[in-house]
């Protein structure tokens, strides 16, 4: 029992509660998990994403680094969702939401629904600085990660045929803005990229001197540890030779270099040349809550009710990193895959409940509790840091402790696999397999729509 | 020995015998094989590719049906050459080529050549219509093929929403140009994707109800096998459910649709529409060979020397497909990859013995010999045609031959643990796991440069 405010259902239309139309915006791990829990249910489920795949995010950066490949950590959704006869996918993305009329525009029609789950995800942030995309961009999707591969690569490329030495030393460096999870485990691969896997391939440049620069606004990397595994963490980049700059301050990014400011002195600017630089500094909410008619907190996230629903519909549920609820704590529910997981899976719960008694009121549902599994980040080849409930890991035992839970966690049993083996074949011989490098698809940081032509006017990004 | 038109070593510059510089351009199975062939020499050897892999071309079509991922047919070469140290890799691509002061152009600089080895291979020709490229992609690169596969794809997921049967009919019927083993083995490959793959991923449309359409100019497909193994090959494709056309021409290809028409009767012509169209009807060689003063036949291939040494430069050689040789029956040596290594290996061998003993004069080389290992192509699941000899094999059997030929030829290995891992998992649930759509380039069939953008003036295709 919760004390939400709950209005009855929009009167628009009466929600169907024998078959219902359910609509999920998004295939990440919350919308994903959400349908997978309606199986066997009279539901009739419709799965939009503007891409045709679900993406294992946390292994993102590994793309970027040229330890797996695409296919490794993206799956189709029609594919994953192929027995759920329930369920039909659809490649598109929403243009608008009206939660009073209970539709959902698309490019090409629009759609009704009885339930809704917004589960569209986050975006890159460049707190106020769009203009630094083009330069430093993002690491959210498969095309993001495709082209900090490239940047590196061919960075390394040309280091190899130059012959001017500060030019040599700009296409060697890679300063990765942000010293949480992402940012620390992309400046540790990046590092062990040139220190193992290329070492042997070069001719006049010695790959293994690759210069990678953490930068990072706060006292410490990893903000969310505590101060003890931050600073094992720290310890175990540096042990690898990664540079980190905490409490520093980015001034301006522009092509191949990017402008610091330590704290203590922010007159004092410093200009890093680079090769390639990446922005892990921050995270926003799909800006489509921007365009709806709902509270949102700074980062474009929604302020749901205890039950996920959004205020004043209790038939429209936002999970994920574009949801914003808190703990008992006080402290927000991190945007972290596990927590996505499970506000899918507590809202099929809370959906399929009032399904079987249409008596029960949106105002008798049990709240959302999160249950935190723990966290880890990992830096490199037998080095990570990892905290369950009050236990800290640190080193070997903790790279292990991810090393399993990401094998467990990989979606598809291909995928996982192929995933173990080519990890086994990166441990065993130091070499990674996935240093192809495909189109240049020229378009900058722009994000690529995979939709054909029909999209219209710069819709917003989905998951 | 042999009467070949020999002229003395240009005189521009003496040919270092002790470490000469060899400049291989193109490493694709003749280059990289000549490469290879050179470990434990004096001689200071430069590779340049504009792309930084090697490509395991006849599974391509592998790529464009979503069966492998890009990563498992190809290899960067710094890491397959990484332990031959006498060799440099450079990602580059020629844009000239002066056999008489043995230089190559490259983008940034000039390089000189005591030997050289041309293996840039083959475009895709339309015949004096260049006009088609746009509607009706070739497959010769992983652009290529990733290009066909989201266009294959995508189509799906429209037809999927759409409304009009009659669009819906266009978007399930792919036309392949060319009934060669390319076309044969992309048809079937394209057939068996709507009819095992994604049979179960859609709720409105019937993927085993894709219409796949090879048409042939000439009376029959695999011209160059004899005609009771041609028949085979269509048996099994109709069997499959395959419409193969000979005697029939294309007249025309736009934007979805290509206009046909039978020989019989060459002024009533047909439109198909289709969602994806792919040519497979021609090949030339790259057109670099045009800017040189070289003898080439319509193809653009050079007529080289029984040595494959270039008329007049016996310190230049051109191999692969972009060489034209006659065998003993006067014949044409086909432009299929076994020819390609067996070109590379000998060319490799006639430096190394002249090196050896810098008394040697080019007329007395013993001429190339192709040996013909025989020819194979694969229609799908337990389908296939082959020849070796005089023996000829159908279906299961020439399939098993095929798969093994391929598994032994793959190059890198990972690559072929993973491929027949993936190939294993394919076969046992007829599921596959490479159908993720990444960036559109939105660039159309233009060649896509993988080259940073200092690169001048349209240049010629490499490989």
């Amino acid at each position: 029992m919760l004390a939400t405010e709950t209005t009855p259902f929009a009167a628009a239309r009466p929600i169907n509660k024998v078959n219902p139309h359910i609509v999920i915006l998004g295939g990440g791990f919350g919308g994903l998990n959400f349908a997978k829990s309606l199986r066997g249910t009279n539901a009739r489920v419709t799965l939009i994403d503007r891409q045709n795949h679900h993406l294992f995010q946390p292994l993102l950066y590994q793309v970027a680094t040229a330890t797996l490949s695409s296919v490794e950590i993206a799956k189709p959704l029609r594919s994953i969702l192929s027995n759920y006869d329930n369920i039909i996918c659809e490649l598109a993305e929403a243009q608008a939401i009206d939660l009073d009329a209970r539709t959902v525009s698309l490019p090409d029609r629009v759609i009704e629904y009885d339930y809704l789950i917004i589960s569209l995800g986050g975006v890159t942030s460049y707190f106020g600085h769009p203009e630094w995309a083009e330069y430093a961009p993002g690491l959210k999707s498969l095309n993001d990660a495709l082209r900090i591969r490239r940047e590196i690569l061919f960075a390394f490329e040309k280091a190899e045929v130059s012959n001017d030495p500060e030019e040599i030393k700009r296409l060697m460096t890679v300063v990765i803005v942000g010293g949480g999870p992402t940012g620390v485990e992309l400046a540790g691969a990046t590092k062990e990229l040139g220190r193992y896997v290329m070492r042997h391939d070069f001719r006049r440049i010695d790959p293994t001197k690759v210069r990678v620069i953490l930068v990072e606004a706060a006292d410490r990397c990893l903000l969310h540890l505590p101060r003890d595994l931050s600073r094992s963490a720290q310890r175990q980049l540096e042990s690898i030779g990664v540079e980190i700059r905490v409490n520093t301050m980015v001034k301006d990014i522009k092509h191949g270099r990017v402008v610091v400011s330590s704290k203590e002195k922010p007159d004092e600017t410093e200009t890093i040349n680079a090769a390639a630089i990446v922005w892990s500094a921050g995270v926003a909410a799909n800006p489509i809550t921007r365009t709806m008619d709902v509270e949102i907190d700074r980062a474009g996230r929604i302020k749901v009710n205890p039950d996920l629903s959004i205020p004043g519909h209790p038939e429209a549920f936002a999970i994920g990193d574009i949801a914003l609820i808190l703990k008992q704590d006080g402290l927000p529910v991190p945007g972290v895959s596990p927590a996505a997981i499970q506000m899918g899976q507590y809202v099929a719960k809370v959906i399929k409940t009032e399904l079987s008694d249409v008596n029960l009121r949106p105002d008798q549902r049990d709240p959302f509790v999160y249950w935190d599994k723990g966290t880890m980040a990992t830096i490199g080849h037998s080095h990570a840091v990892a905290m369950i409930g009050p236990f800290k890991f640190s080193g070997l035992p903790a790279w292990v402790m991810w090393l399993g839970v990401h094998i467990l966690y990989l979606v598809g049993f291909t995928n996982k696999v192929m995933v173990v083996f080519r990890w086994g074949w990166a441990f065993l011989t130091r070499r990674q397999s996935a240093r192809v490098i495909t189109a240049n698809d020229g378009r900058g940081v722009t994000p690529i729509t995979t939709l054909p032509s029909t999209t219209v006017v710069s819709p917003p990004r989905q998951r």
